[in-house]
């Protein structure tokens, strides 16, 4: 990604923040801070921020960090155009100085409300009249432009050649935690810099935790074994679900619980195209498992979006009234769980086209 | 851990929560919750909480959640201390109103003011009394009890047998970004759950940054290489680093700042004992560099606490005038960079013991 992309995703920032009446925008979240400026996607801890960028109406943009972070900023900025903190503690108070010095007094400044801790937001404040900006970044993220569509296509088939590798980590006596561990190996050995989010390998009943954490259980001769992971390819999350069969006579409960989701994923990615909605998306898929009399196994939303961030807009849940849009991407992926023998999902990344979508 | 050992400490956080007078204390930031009950010590991404602890007056502590948690809440807590909400932008409602059915309306209840953001204060505020308990729960996890200090001890030793390891990975022709992923296998393969940090691997040069990010320059025969890793070990944070030199003939600069950097990690290590300001503990090194004339290239603080996070306080910071006390433990780590050649810096764990400290 060039200096310059990022600069137009700032303009394109820009005129969404003078459209909302704003002088500035400051943004702290990684992925929208990233997004529009190419500085760290990550910060080291909770509590500490790796900096944050102010988009300004005269086109000079800000960014503002510690000095840990001075050569990285040098690399994207020039100098006057950075500003290096104290502190971490005396951050808003600075930050506040640099912007109303640019911007003037009481200028209206929006801020990322979900993400400004209050005791930031009382020393960022004073002179400075701020209004919650929300969602402003994240709905230009919400369309993956061509650069990110190709880095996404990437990350996707980094996923799909993992997925083909997978039968022949899951051989009997090995555990949970060392297949995901071997999966994450076969990630970062082929690129990855890290797991778009923490493995999930879970065998037999394990399986009927969603979010289910790899442990000590076993591969055995004839089991099911459910395969959720993805990772991080130059910046862009995968994300993809395979449920597998260890043995030659899988289970009858199995193969019915696999035709059943399969069939769902097929409808419900059949009603993926431009204007549908995201809860009718949902219902497609749905629907069709109630048809079946196992709705009631179904116990999640049917995807979400994924970029920078494993888990962004849209949600494919069943309340969400917004309609899609080519260049949104999105994971279809349900699933049917069951205490007794554990469950099954499968999942795709799929990409919203102009006329229909195609899965990544 | 025990779930008796996290009911003592949040016995302890009840008793300084009745001290300043507040009748509930909410707890989300992902170091603290752990600490206090072994519910998630990570949040899937910055804008997605695993969820919230309350500590209440009469015992009865809650655990909020979403329902990808409700088994790993279900293993520690008793399903009457469990509320799941519906979504992640439900939650400020309904802890609000369970802490008011349980500590009364207008109750003053604590809250992280530099973690809570703005969007989730202002849900959660309606009908109580919100007062910021910033550094509550950090002051118990200042003094390691006997079995976090096993921990550490253990989160230590495996990173001096990393560091046994590492000459016979610096072999010349290897990349930095190569030998990082080297060391984090290192780590995973010896129990490790993953890196306490992003690794710093440094060839020549660019040790001059604090924080280098390994990338594709490699090692050559003589250089300096700066290795500063940690791993993460049950739970707890090692950090350490080394500066290395490949090759027969080390550089006089090289073995010149090297010296100067152990002689003022010695010094400032002596000056450890409970009762021993923190800013006194990083003259004792700083005054040493500067008599040798080289104290402007020594461009960062002395040390910081360790454990769950790898960054916490104590700050052994030139301006911090917190008193040390047994149970702390702090990284030294002077350095000393120059930009024609490099930098080394040398780091160890130190525990304060009742009557001087103990290198980890």
């Amino acid at each position: 990604m060039q200096n310059a992309q990022f600069k137009a995703r700032r303009d394109r920032a820009r005129e969404l923040m003078l459209q909302n009446g704003m002088a500035a925008l400051l943004i702290g979240l990684p992925a929208n801070r990233y997004y529009l400026s190419g500085f760290e996607l990550h910060d080291p801890q909770p509590n500490e921020s790796s900096g944050y960028l102010a988009i300004l109406e005269n086109g000079e943009d800000m960014l503002f960090t510690d000095a840990r972070y001075l050569e990285a900023a040098k690399r994207l900025w020039k100098d006057s155009n950075i500003h290096i903190y104290r502190t971490l503690s005396a951050a808003p108070g600075e930050i506040n100085q640099r912007i109303k010095e640019r911007a003037g007094k009481s200028a209206k400044v929006g801020f990322e409300s979900r993400l400004m801790s209050v005791a930031f937001h009382r020393e960022f404040c004073p002179g400075l009249d701020l209004v919650a900006a929300d969602g402003l970044v994240e709905k230009l993220r919400l369309i993956k432009d061509a650069a990110e569509i190709e880095l996404m296509r990437k990350s996707a088939q980094l996923n799909h050649q993992l997925m083909n590798h997978v039968p022949s980590l899951l051989k009997p006596g090995r555990t949970e935690a060392q297949i995901a561990w071997e999966i994450e190996q076969f990630f970062r050995n082929n690129g990855a810099s890290g797991n778009a989010f923490e493995p999930i390998v879970a065998v037999g009943p394990n399986a009927a935790l969603p979010h289910a954490i790899p442990g000590n259980s076993q591969i055995v001769q004839e089991c099911s074994v459910l395969v959720d992971v993805g990772a991080r390819l130059a910046d862009y999350n995968s994300d993809q679900t395979r449920s597998f069969w260890v043995g030659e006579h899988p289970a009858r409960y199995f193969t019915v619980a696999l035709e059943q989701i399969q069939e769902a994923q097929r409808r419900s990615i059949a009603a993926i195209k431009p204007g549908a909605i995201c809860a009718d998306v949902y219902h497609a898929a749905y629907n069709y498992l109630a048809d079946c009399g196992v709705a009631e196994h179904f116990t999640h939303g049917l995807g979400h979006g994924v970029g920078l961030e494993t888990h962004e807009a849209p949600s494919l849940s069943p309340r969400n009234p917004q309609p899609l849009a080519p260049g949104m991407i999105v994971t279809v992926e349900p699933g049917l769980y069951y205490p007794e023998w554990g469950g099954v999902r499968w999942e795709y990344m799929v990409l919203v086209t102009e006329n229909g979508c195609e899965i990544l």
